[in-house]
């Protein structure tokens, strides 16, 4: 791993170890680091990169940190933001950083990489003071800023380059609980529902809530999975209910790896007149703040999104100052039981 | 209205007047438009903007748009992030700009009108070529920006100082539709939930379902109106709902001035058992894209808001070129009936 080396190399390589190595003058050099490579020619600036990637040099995070942190902006990348957990994200990010005397821009990826990249230069224009990306996907743009050493934070799903700051829950925690509440209340033989495209946060809560079931003598093969496509989860959700609804009926229950799945699997259920919790029970992850209003049917575990901004503050004070950072789980609550579930209990 | 004396005006005074009206030199008036008044003394700044208010000074809109246009980044002011309606038009904003060359930064004033100042003067200082005004509020920053001519387009609420560039529906038809459903269905004395702080746009659609029941003879004070406190529309739905019942039952149906009102209310409605919409039909407007996934009981006058991103971007572009603005009325869809009211129907 780059960045593990040059966390490991921090301090013995400087820009003139850079320089001597690849026969580039040190002003050369340090305005490829900063990202000024106008001037200097594709193969130089290929040399000095694959010198830095090499020898793990890494800019003083101080000297860094002080330049930037004149600017009062971070950034914050995130995907969809008509996806009421990632709004939750945002609004306690924006609070959290107002509150530290930032101002935080946020910009809508729609999960993809060309767009991510796009934002990511955009706002190295704007000289802005660090990036919070959430939900990241594995970019040029996002490998060449984590090579600058640029102050980042990933949320809810790890940098898809390995390493690095993080905030979130642990995944496979939550997709075990959700296992044991569907056990306690006697169904043997729930379903789960997820994207085709699978990452990292939603596979670990599948593969925690399918380990947890087979833990408790549930055969492996017994344990239905259907998926759908796209990259909305609403519309995954739907297409994955159907799915599994032509393989083989209605399950007992069934965890959706996202509430936004759950929304689509319901949509299928009132369609067909099947009673959602007392038919199937769906079991989702996020606990979204509209679920108490017009979802009572649904059992979500709940991330409590609205602590994540303060840690997300937090680990960027340290990357600015140059501490250490590692990853902070925030734990889930317990499946939190909507007012229709609670009636037929 | 300042504004309007200003727009008059445009072009018969200049930087000249104000200096030889101010006896304070051409280049300090000059900073302090641009916002630069550090050097100057504060009396000095309010002698000027005194001036500039009482002259009706503009800058130049001309050079003002092209030194602007530099900036490849627009901002939107807009509250509560977490309001579906307000993510639809801030998605729909952001491909917009895009797709014309632009990215855009998002900010979350909460309704707040020193939040929307403090996002103002951020905004400023990374040099955005633009403002997008997403339910603004009266504020002094807001009245600021507006004299220095910033290119700046509202949306969804009428600029609150009058005048401007606007994007929206034309709320009091949209109120008049819902009386028009509701009457169509034999909902003879149908109630308004609303804000209690009412914003002219939630206010226009409450007075144009009113006066069109009383156009078809229903009697003002047979009209039950209930409000409840706040800014957040799910709580005051709720709270408002509790209001209406309490002084007089469940009524037939209810205008719900925006959809998270009919979420609050349906809140109240499950923990009471009353089925809607059989014992009540809820009418919201707004037409959330998850209504049709989760809340097949409700029945929303839908607004486009995926169609907005073009129509801001052109009023934009419009400002840039120095070419007048006007206001720009989308027009609403029909009111979109849920699964759950077509099985009844």
């Amino acid at each position: 791993m780059k960045t593990r080396a040059a966390r490991a190399h921090h301090g013995s390589v400087s820009l003139t170890t850079v320089a001597e190595d690849t026969g580039v003058s040190i002003s050369t050099v340090s305005r490829i680091v900063n990202g000024e490579s106008g001037r200097a020619s594709p193969e130089t600036v290929a040399r000095v990169e694959e010198a830095i990637a090499r020898l793990g040099y890494r800019p003083n995070p101080v000297g860094r940190a002080l330049r930037q942190r004149a600017s009062r902006v971070v950034a914050m990348l995130s995907p969809n933001l008509d996806n009421p957990a990632m709004a939750a994200i945002a609004v306690s990010t924006e609070a959290a950083l107002r509150a530290a005397g930032y101002v935080m821009i946020l910009c809508d990826t729609h999960d993809r990489a060309e767009l991510q990249d796009d934002y990511l230069q955009a706002m190295r224009e704007q000289f802005v003071a660090g990036y919070v990306m959430v939900s990241a996907v594995r970019s040029r743009g996002l490998e060449e800023t984590l090579r600058r050493g640029d102050p980042m934070v990933f949320v809810a799903r790890h940098n898809p380059l390995g390493g690095g700051a993080y905030v979130g829950i642990d995944n496979r925690a939550a997709g075990a609980d959700a296992a044991d509440f569907m056990l306690a209340r006697g169904i043997e033989r729930p379903a789960v529902l997820m994207a085709a495209q699978n990452v990292s946060s939603t596979q670990e809560r599948a593969s925690g809530f399918i380990d947890r079931l087979v833990a408790h003598g549930i055969p492996d093969n017994a344990i239905r999975r259907a998926s759908g496509p796209g990259l909305s989860h609403i519309e995954i959700g739907y297409a994955a209910a159907k799915a599994l609804v032509q393989q083989g009926g209605w399950p007992e229950g069934a965890l959706c790896v996202s509430d936004m799945i759950a929304y689509g699997a319901y949509r299928l259920a009132i369609e067909s007149n099947v009673q959602i919790p007392q038919r199937c029970m769906l079991v989702g992850v996020d606990g979204n703040a509209l679920n108490h209003w017009i979802a009572p049917w649904l059992t979500s575990i709940r991330i409590p999104y609205e602590s994540f901004g303060g840690h997300v503050v937090a680990q960027l004070e340290s990357l600015w100052s140059g501490e250490p950072t590692s990853e902070v789980r925030i734990p889930h609550e317990p499946p939190m039981v909507g007012l229709a579930q609670k009636a037929t209990a």
